[in-house]
């Protein structure tokens, strides 16, 4: 299923390469074959009008960890665009962390799809607070 | 379908009061009956890998526009919470500013749903970038 | 935008050649450009355990509609999949018939988008029952 | 979690007193507190017009599924009404066999999300076909 054996360094890339990610603070923690897994601190500029994180926040860590995921398993000239994604948000998000960990459920030559959990951690409890489908697409770029 | 006579103030307050949605510098340009319209100036720390405004930015938008389109519709005490929305990306985004028009296509009890249309402007051209469906519901908050 | 001069037979074959549109009775009505639209008549076999129209009946006609309005904007050797698509339910489906109009949203390369509306015809008043957003792949058979 | 201690007889109503789905044979093969598999014979009604087994067959059957998960968890006096769908197509199916098996993620008051996977069986062969998100409510029925 790997067709590039520097996945993970190109996989980091994503994250060191990205503005709007760094600007948001995601950090990832684990890339593996068809797997990454992402870790946001929440800082109050994450927030919305109730103080909770803001829904645009997850949905940002489900795409881009879910594409990351992706990303693994592409050839070496490839790089992984979102097609579209669908995400549920389960219950309202607060606590001091946020945990994404996204797994490819199939790569295709032309479709890829990866499901996004994402976890609330407050006071040590971890519950989910989304999950996320996401079609994403390998593309050749010059 | 106006349950709210104040419903413009109150939808102005869902983005005066998000942090997030301040911290990326989306503004609100239009209210009306079931309608929301907002416009973001495109700044490097929106953007992805590839220099393209990064899915995370149109989603935020489309989200929180749709949310505020359900808002003019909604009871004085009631808020909309997002339930789930699916964003499909429909070509890469570029340019100086995102426009992004919301319209309730069902304002119900219990179930409202928007539609979101995120346009990119480049160079004084206007573009269909993203479109989003969402689900939202309202709730009483004490 | 349109590659193949006999889009309307190659369109409507998708409806003589589909069994289980067959099976279901889903007539199509206008095939244009980028668009079609079909009726059903409602027998007692489209019912739910509470006399709705079923859901998979509704999703079926959205989904085969879209392909439909999707295939007009393809190459003579190309045949239209469905990659995924997202429904929404926005109210009980009863009455007579149901009508579904699709049309396509963009028609790239590699990615096609449309939406379905569909609406149920009660003692001749029509009324929006559900709204579907499609994301269809033209793909080259032998 | 369980608020009916007749759960299983409930659930296993939804499928006798629904027409669309006897029409097509989808059959209850296990019900559980948050879980229900079903299993469909393909037979030539099920078809699309490249012989692969249409998308709405596999749409009705994610739906309905997941619907009667999402019943072993609610009350005696409530029934469960799905609000939209999103569904991906990650290979065309073909086979002897469908399988479905639907998990409830989360039992709300308001909102139940449950995920459906959808299996082909060719040759004694299972393939994951079809993967959905189905958000769905609770509502008490007169």
């Amino acid at each position: 299923m790997i067709k590039n054996k520097d996945f993970r360094e190109k996989t980091e890339k994503l994250f060191s390469d990205a503005n709007f990610i760094k600007e948001l603070g995601i950090k990832v923690k684990n890339i593996d074959a068809g797997l990454c897994e992402t870790e946001l601190v929440i800082e109050d500029k994450h927030r919305q009008q109730h103080n909770f994180i803001h829904a645009g926040v997850i949905a940002t860590m489900a795409d881009h960890t879910a594409g990351a995921a992706g990303t693994t398993l592409i050839k070496e000239k490839e790089e992984i665009l979102t097609i579209e994604f669908k995400i549920n948000f389960i219950r309202p998000a607060e606590g001091e962390k946020l945990r994404c960990i996204s797994k490819v459920i199939k790569a295709g030559r032309l479709i890829t799809v990866a499901e996004s959990e994402v976890y609330s951690i407050n006071g040590g409890r971890e519950k989910l607070v989304s999950k996320a489908m996401v079609t994403l697409t390998p593309v050749e770029m010059e």
